[in-house]
């Protein structure tokens, strides 16, 4: 078989195993669970030694530290893993969940029933945890999973999700609930993405470039999580201590995740009592500061932030800020700059408040809180697959529940249509 | 403007005009679409005589008298239209309502509040009618919508659209959240395919190639509805007479609508006694029928049923009947020859019931009830804009709810994340 029939097959088994693992009951799916972290628990060693083939050759072919790192499995972070999957297991199971239900006049009563999607396709890069943690979701979720990982972790990830597969067919649900598909050949993509027949969505989980080509070439529906490029914005009437401190964290405490600040609007009034101290704050911080014209009149030896700026997402200790006029001015930016993510508004002014999450246009519209809280944990949902920007099916946090469909239950004694 | 550059403006306006349009208000909403009710009566006769100059253009063109009738406008239709616009202006308004709000242990309320999906793309083919219904939906939902018809209603689209886009702009609506792309050249719907920019959903109304064909080429999330292959599966513990009754009703009240009957299932044990007389009263009817091999061994003259019956959605006064030997072999033949539309049992078994609801992969699935009611005004939900046979966003019925979005309003009072 050449690549391209190896993934037709392997979608084809998918789709096949989806409806018996659709079927089964909560405790069989936790059960399997439970078991892949024990065994992942007791293959730590030759799980590192699989491991430390792939960090090889990535230090051969020239992998940054950086990326090296991302790859490199220790026993902590198998055990990690194994404990996110216990943690999955303890989530509650979205199927089978009635999401309403109501009687027509004519006696019939309707049911609208979570149950799977079906098959899930998820296409990422670096980390091998997410093998583990998206097929867990998935299988979960009763879905089957089709995994195209980085080549750069083939063997890793090949090694993991062959530890799932066996907890599943151990568990008495199909094996081939959950594959890898075992090639670093880039043509495996292209086959996987017109797969329409056998995959339900695909998921892709990596940088915008990724999931641009991903979305280009697809038949099959894409759920996106783009850049985000959050904002927080301190209005005229804000509490300036609650100001601060809810910027510093949305720039500072985990720079490199996309709820993090990236840009930081101030009204005109507050700027000039509020940004002095501000800047001075995230400069200590080690933050690489760009300025508007009327921020660097206030604040001296700031780089000026250009259009690039306010368009970028930094994912590092940098933050662009700039002085606005009005609410107004800030909400209309935040539309046009913002990428429908996470921002906040910083007030005690009540209208204002309002305003802000009636009119900004994104998955998640904070008052008086840190952007860094878009997280399905945060949220409550626990594990996520990822934070959806898309505006169709699943918007923000994608938890379980967004791993599912429903179908309608009619139950009559009878009822003709007339 | 060439025709690519005319679409793309028309795109671009309307994206400009969701914005205010998602804000307005409820009572603004149903202001303008009961004045646009009120402006296509009493616009009654120059209606009537644009629509002439279309149906004169078809006639010419050699168009089916079939195909006629659905083109014509008279003014009782113009009246219909006009009274669907005023029922869609008393269903409920979906935009703002919340779905789940909750605590966070940290003091978070996070709120999931329905909004517009933004703006909508409707591609489809003959009845005008389609132009005042899509576009009311739209707007009801606060969406913008651009509009595509089929090139023999083309005058009648465009002066229908005028209607609701003067109404629009008169309720302070923008007129161009309502617009027609005014053309027949086919490059247009290239074009409008690709304005991922401009346009959040495509929905298209109209034949499965049409459906397919644009699924191909659009780079914007598609809604489709495909073909209903509907069953109704007779159980052997079927109270016969509500079975011939619920059977009757789904193949032979309207049988040119994606959710009648196509083939019908029967137990072995029960088809003796039931099939001789329900064939004789569809075949009085009018129905074609056709049969597998031990259908023609109790129904004598029977067409024999191919592969193609199964598959295929008749639309039509045409029916397949098969003889099955289990259960377990109707949800398997539903799961590979159904289209996941609506399918019913008819039985009085409790287990059967349960087992058929759980284990049938369809959009409805039925005890004891026609498979005809799967329907927007039937479900309750008020007049729809189709069936979806998506998995994603969507499934079923798609009233004005299926319309909408949501995002995540977050009302902190200081919450920063540890």
């Amino acid at each position: 078989m050449d690549v391209h029939e190896q993934v037709i097959a392997l979608c084809k088994a998918a789709r096949a195993a989806a409806r018996p693992l659709a079927a089964a009951s909560t405790d069989t799916k936790n059960g399997c669970l439970r078991d892949a972290a024990a065994r992942l628990r007791a293959q730590r060693a030759p799980l590192v030694e699989v491991n430390r083939g792939d960090v090889r050759r990535g230090r051969e072919a020239g992998l940054s530290a950086a990326l090296l790192d991302r790859l490199t499995l220790t026993e902590a972070r198998i055990d990690a893993m194994a404990t996110g999957l216990e943690e999955i297991a303890q989530l509650p199971d979205p199927v089978g969940e009635t999401m309403a239900r109501w009687r027509r006049p004519n006696g019939l009563e309707i049911a609208q029933v979570r149950i799977p999607l079906g098959v899930v396709g998820i296409i990422y890069e670096s980390r091998p945890n997410v093998t583990a943690d998206a097929a867990a979701l998935c299988l979960k979720a009763g879905n089957a999973v089709v995994l195209k990982g980085g080549s750069e972790a083939l063997d890793t990830n090949a090694a993991i999700a062959a530890v799932l597969s066996k907890a599943a067919d151990h568990a008495g649900l199909p094996a081939a609930a959950i594959r890898l598909i075992p090639t670093a050949d880039r043509a495996a993509v292209q086959t996987l993405l017109k797969q329409s027949a056998f995959i339900d969505v695909i998921i892709p989980r990596g940088g915008e470039s990724l999931i641009r080509a991903i979305t280009e070439s697809s038949t099959i529906p894409v759920i996106q999580h783009y850049a985000g490029v959050c904002h927080t914005y301190v209005d005229e009437h804000a509490d300036v201590a609650m100001a601060e401190r809810i910027c510093f964290n949305a720039k500072v405490q985990r720079p490199g995740v996309c709820n993090a600040m990236e840009n930081l609007l101030v009204h005109a009034a507050m700027a000039p009592t509020f940004l002095p101290a501000m800047l001075r704050r995230f400069h200590e911080a080690g933050v690489d500061l760009r300025g508007c014209e009327r921020t660097r009149a206030i604040v001296a030896d700031l780089k000026p932030a250009t259009d690039e700026d306010w368009h970028t997402e930094y994912l590092d200790l940098i933050l662009a800020v700039k002085v606005v006029a009005s609410l107004d001015e800030a909400i209309a930016f935040i539309n046009t700059y913002g990428t429908g993510h996470s921002d906040a508004i910083v007030t005690q002014h009540y209208a204002h408040a309002r305003r802000f999450q009636a009119e900004v246009d994104s998955a998640a519209v904070y008052v008086n809180a840190s952007t860094r809280f878009t997280d399905g944990y945060e949220f409550g949902f626990g594990a996520e697959v990822g934070i959806s920007t898309n505006r169709l099916h699943a918007r923000g946090p994608m938890g379980l529940r967004e791993l599912t469909t429903y179908k309608y239950v009619i139950s009559g004694d009878g009822q003709i249509r007339e």
